[in-house]
């Protein structure tokens, strides 16, 4: 048996090459960046105004005219109008290209404006050079990198891909994936159990908790028997980048998946973790670079695997990992074994600070108990007694809201 | 001019009532529940081994005997077997039913098995009566609720949902939601923009957040015209549930978006709020049951004004709401207006606390500067200094990690 922290190392000196695919702009939500978004132009691309009013010429004012000629009208989407001389004005709407000959502009609600056929704008107030206009470049320059690769795509990160005219995009392409639930004693979702039966469902706890990594897996049944859980792995080890198996890595009978596995050469990196729950937990790689992890068959059990070594692995792939959360723990908690406990929280954001309420269940096959709370918060081994107050590493499968 | 409160309180005075629809399990991920999941069978349905091991009659030890005739083997998803007299024992597995006139599971790790043809078990440890066995029930007894309706799908739902035999479920329908972009100056994200345009890059923002929801808006681009946009509004509001506009709303001669809501009849509820950025935006609700969120047009403006204002209210549509996280502010922040001031932040998790950096920008037009933020924390008007470690309400609209 090893510590967590080294099963965390033996897993991460295993990596996959991601590949990439292009996806259109409407579907690259959510999906990971693989190029660089650049400005296609200086951002604004133009002096923009950003207040409906006049635009003028500031030298007109600072001599002593506050009262301007207005010759024109100048919308967004036109070409620029140009100021014939320094005391005629433009109205300008929000969004248009600055006048040629004009710096500053004065909004509608500080001008008076007056006459019918002659119109003219009076100031009401005094005036700052060159308020009231974006100037071309000063956010972005032509060229300059807006989004970097491995950036997960939000809807801002969209919204800039738009304006640079980005239709399709270069994302990465999730690896394939296979989860296999093995047992005799599992039948489909769709099919009535018998009393000594009950039906799959780790499957579909951890194909949904794929989904934030927009991977579809594909979905196996093997029952407790040798060959056919040889066979039946010796192909899927060739068509797929990582297995997820959960159940037949115990100390029972009919438990064939540490001896399938290592029939067909995948290499064993360790098997059995000093934690609870989750010990059981076989990991391996096979010479073809498929990863292997093998969880336990009890639900919390493999959803707790799941979430405190296959996310944080994942999110390596995708480099998009950071450190564990750290959260307050809120009661005093106790446990006996020296092992590392993966304690069953609810999570509360509040008043600025992130607390972990333990959740009490009945072990590791209580799978309705995962439904009531939001992660895992991980109490090392070598003590037993765990403060109110004090912060641990949180892996949480749920949003912590945005 | 409203303050943000009262603008809260007026979009919150309207709802919709949101539809149902089947979705398969595969596909429910994310999707809110519109229907009670109920325990179809005892959690676990029967007594059930959480070790391999034997089982034992516990009587049989007390009355001092430790070993144990091993009968046979009894496998998960097998029909149990039945222990013939108490001296007897029955190798189980885990997952396996506990065998008839067994109470008490010993593991492998604490027997000794000898023997060829008649193997014996021999305890090497002192018992406790029932242990190792998850008794039928005791989780969840049949009938009871386990995820209520207008729960979002999580992975732990999923899986709960295959245990009980859902292969479809019952979830929200999602409104129908139109997004119109208005302007001249826009041109779609495959076209190349003269110098005085640029691509439509907000309802590409606003589409791509909106998929939080599953609502999977219809996009419309209207230009500068009050004919054409009253037209154009007028059979979008037969349609659709819910409208986004995007621009024309401010005092521009060209803003023709609250003038043409007005001819068809879109009760205004009110039109600018006493805030920065996104001041112009425009409410309101047409008889058909339509409500309509016109917000202004500059990047930055609308999207504050979707994540203050119309994601809490589709939170609540999907009775999904809470109140907002609470941030703390990392440095002194000044701004002089009396007005509701939206800084844009960069959002920490740092040793339990949620941190708020502010970012500096470039203005409402500054596009690029929502990639480099996180959120925008709600700083209230009637102050102008705002300490480092104040707590204001955050409206992030990254996930805070999960």
């Amino acid at each position: 048996m090893i510590t967590v922290a080294a099963a965390e190392r033996l897993i991460n000196d295993h990596t996959l090459e991601l590949e990439s695919e292009l996806v259109s702009l409407v579907h690259a939500g959510g999906r990971v960046l693989k190029e660089t978004i650049r400005a296609d132009r200086d951002f604004p691309p133009f002096n923009r105004v950003t207040m409906d009013g006049i635009a003028i010429n500031f030298d007109h004012w600072k001599q002593g005219g506050a009262d301007f000629l207005i010759q024109g009208t100048q919308a967004a989407g036109s070409p620029p109008l140009k100021i014939d001389s320094s005391n005629c004005a433009v109205e300008v709407m929000t969004g248009a290209v600055l006048p040629e000959g004009a710096d500053t502009i004065i909004p509608y609600e500080v001008i008076e404006i007056s006459g019918e056929s002659n119109r003219r704008a009076t100031l009401q107030v005094v005036p700052k050079k060159g308020q009231n206009v974006h100037m071309q470049g000063t956010d972005r320059l032509e060229g300059a990198t807006i989004i970097k690769p491995w950036t997960i795509l939000g809807a801002p990160e969209i919204g800039v891909a738009a304006t640079v005219g980005k239709s399709t995009l270069k994302v990465v392409k999730p690896p394939l994936v296979a989860i296999i639930a093995t047992g005799d004693e599992l039948v489909a979702v769709d099919q009535t159990p018998l009393p000594h039966q009950i039906r799959s469902s780790n499957a579909a706890t951890l194909a949904d908790a794929l989904h934030r990594w927009k991977i579809e897996p594909d979905l196996f049944h093997i029952v407790d028997d040798l060959n056919g859980t040889t066979d039946k792995l010796a192909g899927l080890l060739e068509k797929y980048h990582i297995l997820i198996l959960s159940g037949g890595v115990s100390m029972g009978k009919f438990d064939y998946v540490p001896q399938a596995l290592e029939q067909l050469q995948v290499t064993r990196h360790f098997h059995k973790i000093r934690q609870r729950p989750g010990k059981p937990f076989w990991f391996g790689s096979h010479k073809s670079g498929t990863v292997v992890f093998a969880f336990p068959g009890n639900p919390v059990s493999s959803f707790m695997c799941f979430n405190r070594y296959l996310k944080p692995w994942l999110s390596k792939l995708f480099k998009l990992h950071k450190p564990p959360l750290m959260a307050q723990l809120t009661e005093d908690l106790h446990f006996e074994p020296d092992l590392t406990y993966f304690a069953q929280v609810k999570v509360e954001l509040d008043q600025g600070s992130i607390l972990a309420q333990p959740v009490v269940g009945h072990g590791s096959g209580d799978l309705a108990n995962l439904v009531d709370a939001d992660g895992f918060l991980e109490l090392p081994g070598g003590k037993n007694h765990f403060s109110k107050g004090e912060l641990y590493p949180l892996y949480s499968y749920r949003n912590l809201r945005s």
